[in-house]
């Protein structure tokens, strides 16, 4: 019946859904990851999730086309190998492709968070019906999923997308990565929450909203630039002063037709984020290229663990990209 | 017999050929463009070049499987359309495919040069082999051609590849196109040229070579550079600053294979410009992205454009691009 499994290992929390072709959700379940240090082991226990959520569901792997894994980047999707994220202890080399490959007998797709997350906004979100899209992360750092005439762009061994290591200031500051300038120094959540940690007023609103200087983040810069509060305001400028710069970047490598940002910008909202954002690219893009562009907050939110995976097995039956098990 | 016919329309000259789908070329003409302020009465006499050729080769039009046409940009692929470039007065709007179409009865596809040269490059050059590839045009503009996963990226209404608008410095210099900062405004040849002529020392060594300083081009500086002159070598130093940067972007955007540098990096050679390019690179790009990456020059030359076009209809009959008359 073209159902789909997809299943997403997050850094916290690992959540898995059946669907049909149409993101119409049959079943799904989540929990927390709670890595034992043991990816293999990690692995067999979602195997053992999904086996449950079949039985549960009465639904015979023979009725499942694809599965579609969404996992932290690094990885490698030709192999269909995690090679082992920064927060997932013990995933280093970790076999998901062939592992669920014997489990279930179905063709096993493969992609990065970004990647798997900018196909589920593609398919049902807040770029349906493009053919040419950029989707940027926007939480802890800042990952892209990019579209390309209508199959995603992996790049060799899967590396393509890393903009938010695209450089906006020369030589720049440090980022996290050890390289300069980079875009997540910028407007990566921790990086930002870092600097307005050392930089807010002790006594000034953002601290006050947050309820002390070592608690703030970028919410509460928000919040407080919703009130007009002077300091917070300079720092979604600024915020959007070097997310401008990246983005002009791929509007003219690229031309997309719609960019998507998550997270922080989707928090910040039109006001404070995207109508800026828009002028700042408009000026500094060539108007046939800026004219049309749409520049959106993401719109699936908590529904993305659900399709992120679901879309990952959809574009991989497509034939563009991973491979059978 | 599965014959490709290729027309490359240059902004000073117009060359075709006939070729199989190994890049073994059976035919060809060039002429100069000379265009007479008609773009369709220009486009009639090309008709009537191929015609001429078709028929000393003793050629009918039905063993031809698809004609591709290399255009300056900008143009619509999806219609067929040039529109306008600069220097081709008279060719706003000029229906190219529906003409040649009409003319030979064949598909015919169409894309501009920046794209074809990398696509040419791509099948029969320095990218051989490779899915994933950036070509740098690196002449009086910077234009690019971008293959992602072995199919060109055209982006919305074929606008993507304009990395020579690409910000490498902020606000940074003005750019013949309006904008700032861009990497043509750098290491474009008529912005380099106009820098050189109004910068280089009157009685040093680049001026010399030129024969005085209006007469200056990059050529010049090249040459003086390869003596060890210092005004030459800091200039080139800068070029490939500012190319290094816009390339790690690429990199770190599209994970290439292979970068490959068209004229002006190509005449500067491995010691002045390849080998200090490929270290900057390695320097601010992760190492598992710039560790296989090749940045070389292009392998082409002047057979590019014979194979241009031809590549051009190569690519189309593959489904990925451009459409039929």
């Amino acid at each position: 019946v073209g159902r789909l499994l997809g299943i997403d290992i997050g850094g916290t929390k690992v959540a898995w859904a059946l669907a049909d072709r149409s993101g119409s959700v049959e079943a799904r379940g989540r929990r927390p990851l709670d890595p034992s240090g043991d990816g293999e082991q990690d692995l067999d226990r979602i195997v053992a999730d999904v086996e449950g959520l079949l039985e549960r569901a009465g639904v015979a792997t023979d009725t499942i086309d694809a599965i579609g894994v969404s996992a932290p980047s690094p990885q490698d999707p030709d192999a269909g190998l995690v090679l082992g994220p920064p927060n997932l202890p013990g995933w280093a080399q970790v076999a998901v492709r062939a592992r669920l490959g014997a489990a279930f007998g179905r063709p096993v797709f493969l992609e990065n968070d970004a990647n798997a997350a900018a196909l589920a906004e593609w398919r049902f979100g807040a770029g349906r019906g493009r053919s040419d899209l950029v989707y940027l992360t926007m939480s802890t750092g800042v990952g892209a999923g990019i579209i390309a005439g209508g199959r995603l762009v992996q790049g060799r061994a899967g590396g393509a997308g890393e903009v938010g290591h695209a450089p906006v200031e020369h030589p720049g500051e440090p980022c996290a990565c050890g390289l300069r300038g980079c875009l997540e120094a910028y407007v990566g959540g921790a990086a930002w929450t870092k600097r307005l940690r050392r930089t807010a007023p002790a006594t000034g609103r953002v601290a006050a909203l947050a309820g002390g200087s070592q608690a703030i983040t970028p919410v509460h810069v928000v919040a407080a630039a919703q009130e007009g509060d002077a300091f917070a305001c300079a720092e979604l400028e600024r915020f959007n002063e070097y997310l401008a710069r990246a983005l002009v970047g791929l509007v003219f490598t690229l031309a997309p037709e719609v960019i998507v940002l998550g997270t922080i910008a989707s928090a910040a909202g039109e006001r404070l984020c995207f109508a800026p954002l828009r002028e700042k690219v408009r000026q500094r893009a060539w108007e046939r290229l800026a004219r049309d562009l749409e520049i959106v907050p993401a719109a699936l939110g908590e529904q993305t663990a659900d399709l992120a995976g679901v879309c990952v097995a959809l574009h991989g039956l497509a034939g563009d990209g991973g491979g059978a098990s």
